[in-house]
């Protein structure tokens, strides 16, 4: 029995001298199976070919390369990584290299991080020079046209879920500043408030606020307020025609088959989830900031944002041509490790998972001591025996986004590895890392008054020549 | 060879045992087959059961109303009634008692004319006395309100596809303008350039442009300035955060299956297609106009629009009471024919199916002469003897529109219907009627400054007391 009978089963059914008495016997029943086969038959289209089926669907810049689903080996370890879940089975994290082939994009490899630092005249931020921003697209082509003066601005984002931020949400933020000032370029940031009511089980209102809270955690990070600014969706759509424009230009050229290949969307989904992935695509396109770029929509745009977020801009690349706009650059980021290890992201709504904004030095000195994750030894006799394992300690990897002193985490490393270091003095460092680093940053925010905030929030021109 | 078999095969072709090698023969046309078979099952299980079958779709308040496609008892001659398709095989048009079974509305009898008079205080409007206003849903309610002295307010719209507007576009805002004026109420005019930019072959500027063409038209109806808001979704999402966080809102309570049963999107339809319908409900909530309603949600809103509108309302009746606001009641009228008869809608891009806002007296002559469709007999001998068909005839059916003295009315109808009246004398009476209407409309749409339409389409107060 092969798939041609099915076929003919198929055509024969579907011949219209079949009889009015037998249509008779059509059950919902039917309709399931006819159902799953054809969800089989798009499966093993998949696995034969490497491409979703998609009918009807505009050849896409990315056809060949399967999203986040699994891939044609079948492995069932395979990470997921997606805008709304990451995993892995590996202690160690995600296995970057290998989704950097499953997402199509580039690999940030010495080369371009000399040529940064070349054209720059910086020294690399500590993410570039430790493989945190590991991935890019066209990054070389941003550097290109800025070496010929053609400048780009920078657009990153949050999704406020909540008021709480913790030190993993500040990683796209650190870094994003480290480029305004190095690059001297204007920055926008989007905050997503409607998308976490669309997905979250809270009120526009709750969410709006959030968005808010959240922007002062945003200014403390040092933004230059004259190269800035910041905007909450459900307010920026109401401010000025050009952003809606913009989404819808997006949404005439995405089908639902597009965000089903890419997001996972069902039918069962609102179609404000369906849409939403225009939103977080327009502030890609420089025209939908009339404020800011006098109109212009042909400025290049670089989103240094964490690789889950990828899928929304493969989808802003694809579009981009097609509605005579240049594709935005990007930069990924690796995850933060959640505390209990790097299997998963950070969870806000686990306290004792991360390190927040507003945790005091107390609170950060027992959650590492208790809950960090240790690659050490069981026994200190083990551990100065054996050494310890840095690549899965989650007290190591913190410290490899915080400590700046390249040498002294090569020696941290060294010695714990070699078990010169113990896991509790491993944990001291990282607790006196922490430790200043966030009064400092609650020092910073509690300088933001509400009018500054209002000033970020509020579209205007910004101090730059592009 | 009946049902089973195929049950029988997709069974057994998902059953897991099936060899690798087997798995290696399926081909995009086995796909396009089982999607064939799907959407065959879909309307056969339609036809037997009378319903949608919609997988995970929510329960509406309108599940036991069959939407538009084909009835239970399967006849194929049904009328098409949706925002985008209008088409029957019946000369005398679409039947309208059937539709209001089907889209379980109420009939507009004359119990609720006879009310409306003595509510308002005023002789009926015509569309009113002869049907044409046929069917309603929650209007008793709204005069039980209104005779509490709990005023609302009127909703109207327009889809901008092009410069062109014909005499029955205006159907709607003529009726409209009488309810404003007998119930002396605040009325919204949504122009959905957006959605004409979604569905055809247009620019955003060229979708833009028509809508203020078009709003020109339509002040030129009479409105009053005080009492009136004409909006492009361009424009006014743009305006104020309120428009927008009501769209948030209903795209949240309403999936993608659900969209689908009610105005028939597939998945390889834009996601801008998909979201659009919140975007038609938004302005039955009068928290979308706070300029208007100072943030009142509780204002009870009336629609006045032609039948095929009524799956965007029906969705937002079941989406309100969800987000907390008041279902918006309508007032349906049946569809303005094509001169060349009532099995359509007349169609903006044939030129000699309509007469057009713009036509000459001379235009308006030739094209009644030539293209009305009559039913009158082949020669005058025969049209003497026999008499006419008054039911079939276009141009009586444009006198039934347009001629507001009911005695001279019926007078026309007893002697086309005798034979008395020819059907060349027929005509020239529509001609003297649509001239002087026609002319009058170009001489005040004349009047309509830039200024005008900038007043009418800036979001403001109007001047009345809910």
């Amino acid at each position: 029995h092969d798939n041609s009978n099915i076929v003919t089963s198929l055509q024969f059914y579907n011949n219209k001298s079949i009889s009015k008495h037998r249509k008779k016997h059509i059950q919902s029943a039917d309709i399931d199976a006819a159902v799953k086969l054809l969800l089989k038959l798009k499966v093993d289209y998949k696995q034969m070919t490497g491409q979703d089926y998609k009918a009807g669907c505009p050849p896409s810049e990315n056809s060949v390369v399967p999203d986040n689903g699994p891939t044609a080996d079948g492995a069932d370890d395979e990470d997921t990584v997606n805008p709304w879940s990451v995993s892995t089975t590996n202690a160690k994290g995600v296995d970057y290299d290998k989704l950097i082939v499953r997402f199509g994009s580039s690999k940030v490899d010495k080369e371009l991080v000399d040529r940064i630092e070349r054209v720059s005249g910086q020294k690399p931020h500590r993410f570039l020079r430790r493989g945190i921003f590991f991935s890019h697209r066209d990054m070389h082509q941003v550097l290109d046209a800025y070496e010929k003066h053609k400048s780009f601005y920078l657009y990153t984002g949050r999704g406020p879920s909540s008021e709480a931020m913790h030190v993993g949400h500040l990683i796209p933020f650190i870094f994003t500043k480290w480029l305004q000032d190095v690059f001297d370029i204007p920055l926008v940031i989007q905050l997503t408030d409607d998308e976490k009511y669309l997905w979250k089980d809270l009120t526009l209102e709750d969410c709006h606020r959030f968005a808010v809270e959240n922007a002062k955690d945003i200014i403390a990070c040092g933004f230059d307020i004259n190269k800035t600014f910041i905007f909450s969706d459900l307010d920026y759509m109401g401010s000025l025609p050009e952003f809606y424009r913009n989404v819808v230009k997006i949404q005439k050229h995405v089908t639902f088959n597009q965000v089903k290949g890419i997001f996972g969307f069902t039918d069962s989904d609102c179609i404000g989830k369906i849409s939403f992935p225009a939103i977080q695509a327009a502030p890609s396109f420089s025209n939908s900031f009339p404020q800011i770029f006098g109109g212009r929509h042909d400025i290049q745009c670089l989103i240094p944002c964490a690789i889950d977020q990828d899928p929304y801009f493969r989808m802003t690349r694809d579009v981009a041509p097609r509605i005579g706009y240049p594709k935005p650059a990007l930069l990924h980021s690796t995850f933060f490790p959640a505390l209990q290890g790097a299997q998963t992201k950070m969870s806000a709504s686990d306290a004792n998972s991360s390190i927040f904004l507003t945790d005091t030095p107390k609170q950060i000195k027992n959650k590492v001591n208790k809950h960090a994750f240790s690659g050490g030894k069981d026994t200190v006799e083990e551990h100065r025996k054996y050494g310890g394992n840095a690549d899965v300690d989650v007290s190591f990897m913190y410290l490899t986004f915080f400590l700046e002193d390249d040498e002294k985490l090569e020696k941290i490393r060294q010695d714990y590895t070699s078990g010169a270091l113990l896991t509790g003095e491993l944990k001291k460092l990282l607790i006196e890392t922490l430790q200043p680093m966030i009064a400092g940053h609650q020092e910073r925010r509690k300088q933001v008054t509400d009018d500054t905030v209002k000033q970020f929030m509020t579209p205007r021109p910004l101090n730059f020549n592009i």
